[in-house]
């Protein structure tokens, strides 16, 4: 039973997928598509889930918590702060994350001067997930990349964070035209789950200790 | 109080520290110093640690548990099982981690099919943390290439779980020779160790559930 | 002398500096001024330079070489078309590339498609080298990601095609800051350009052959 | 007619494949496959190719040319140091480039300051390609990180400077198992074999200037 698994799972948890697709809304994306069975996987441990697509949203460079006039990353970034559960879900473009992935992380790198009252920086005690397509390799370097800089910013990462998914190499396919997918990929996304709900529910009620 | 962070300070911890250095003992070496500052600092908080020059030992080419005659894997292997934090310590060659710590990443990777009599790969509540140092930059590229093999093999990585010091681009110092550990280093280490701690007794007390 | 050193010195190269600062003009820019540098070395041996501050223009997401109404991308790309060697200048944000950076490079993906009468991509025969600041570590991995971006859309890399300046660990400086370009940094800028005029003179003599 | 592509034609060319499995000789190496394969690529170009499996050989961990008694690197570097055109091969093991092949690279590190009568780099002039097998993804990194430290010890990279081969994702298989080569890796090899005979022949007539 999903439920025994710790004492806690009375405590509600909230999962937000920012998709940096570098196409907006309504084309569809196949980084979309792995964040929403993300969001499903964790849906089946009572986690509530919303997606965002940013690059509908116009977030400035910068890296700074609100860019001034225009900048949408605000209303984000308190999508972020009421999240406990990070999924973050990118297209792989020349082998790298997407512009759009990057820039979520440099405004996120503002949050490790954002503190509670107890000196906590803002992201501590939520959890990052990684959710990985691409039409050419790079998933594990855009995992490395990405982990990196989320936990730098305060993120946990639970054990096998990440799914993802490309094909042969050269021969390039999307994630969206698959007619099925992959049980292998099916399992580590419902790993992923597990993990990323286990450690939240351990977080969310035992926050790390304020820094010494 | 340290004592006080969670119920559970009575769990006995134990840290390993694989330092990676390319130097054998007893050759003074930058990331073994950085590594036993990381278990002293573990250690404010009861956590015994030990250290292991990873090059003073035969480990073979190879991605098996056991590579066969003269491999001496199995017996640093023995200690990785008994960790519960695993100190991960690498100096930085030609902006990488060493070749000693990929040899080591290698060995480990077949630990995903080591699993539990309940299905769980063996690293299952294990936490990794990283400590680099490097005459030239490359930290935060080789905490994201550890970050993401350590945790695909099964390590969780709690907040802010790297520390690090590298000097002045093309202006090769050691850390070895600092006259003092930069207080930054020393504020990150701290942080480092607070958070390993506290992410090792929650998953010591409540491991995660076996995959689906 | 300088202009010794091929037969084709007569050759007229122009250099195209893509300063990929997260801030608009007229802020000040580390990696402006250091892409200013490596054009006044490239300078020395009758290269033209320009500079263009990317986040001035509104480089829309995408992978095509147009992406519509308001892209200004083709009026970059012209640039880079007209260009023999491409300095691809980049902040460090979270130990990597910039977005704006990493947004050029998706950019320039479609280039690989692009090919010429003889079937030749239309980068082929271009230089490109880097030139990365940062106010933390991450510049041999930004070479390294830029590198295997930019060779894969088909520019070549001369010898020592990197210049890079970041300063201590957690120890936060710029280089606009500097009170004087640090020898050692000088000396590399200077290496890169003559390999880089040099290599750029034999291709511009000598294109490749056309793809078999 | 390929012969045709310089006036250089007659300049004699060599090639070093050094494949970095971690399997020993004889077991079969989809590594050293993909080098054989660039090899004779190369080979329609008059260039005469050579491969050494470095796992058979003991090289020593350090970052000098020689690491004294038993350390067979000096023979090795000696046949680099005798190539035109360095193919460097490695399988990708957790994402990364394998512990050989970083050892090759420590090795090489100690090149930069190796210079010629001229104060030139020893590896200058030479240059290097990759071939990149895996049974995971990681080419476009493993691309990455190799260039970025050939680069910096000397070598040029051509445009199209790589070779590789992965499956899809979560689905191992091995290089060697494929009935027969995809089209697409045999013309990327083609592609790479053509640039780095013309780049070769090109800076073995033009060697670059010495460092100012």
């Amino acid at each position: 039973m999903p439920g025994d698994m710790t004492a806690d799972t009375t405590t509600e948890l909230h999962a937000l997928a920012l998709v940096c697709s570098l196409k907006p809304s309504p084309e569809p994306s196949s980084s979309e598509l792995m964040a929403r069975q993300v969001l499903d996987a964790l849906g089946e441990y009572d986690v509530r889930g919303e997606t965002v697509r940013v690059v509908d949203h116009d977030v400035k460079p910068g890296v700074r918590t609100n860019m001034g006039e225009g900048d949408e990353w605000p209303w984000l970034r308190a999508k972020v702060l009421d999240a406990d559960i990070l999924v973050f879900a990118t297209p792989t473009w020349v082998g790298h994350l997407s512009s759009v992935a990057q820039r979520v992380l440099e405004r996120l790198d503002a949050e490790l001067s954002e503190t509670d009252d107890q000196g906590r920086p803002s992201m501590y005690g939520k959890i990052a997930v990684l959710a990985v397509v691409g039409n050419e390799d790079g998933a594990h370097k855009i995992i490395a990349d990405s982990f990196q800089a989320l936990n730098d910013i305060g993120f946990t990462i639970p054990a096998n964070g990440g799914t993802y998914w490309n094909y042969e190499a050269m021969n390039p396919k999307d994630y969206l035209d698959l007619e099925k997918t992959p049980d292998a990929v099916e399992g580590t996304t419902r790993k992923l789950a597990i993990n990323a709900v286990h450690a939240a529910r351990l977080l969310k009620t035992r926050q790390y200790p304020p820094p010494g």
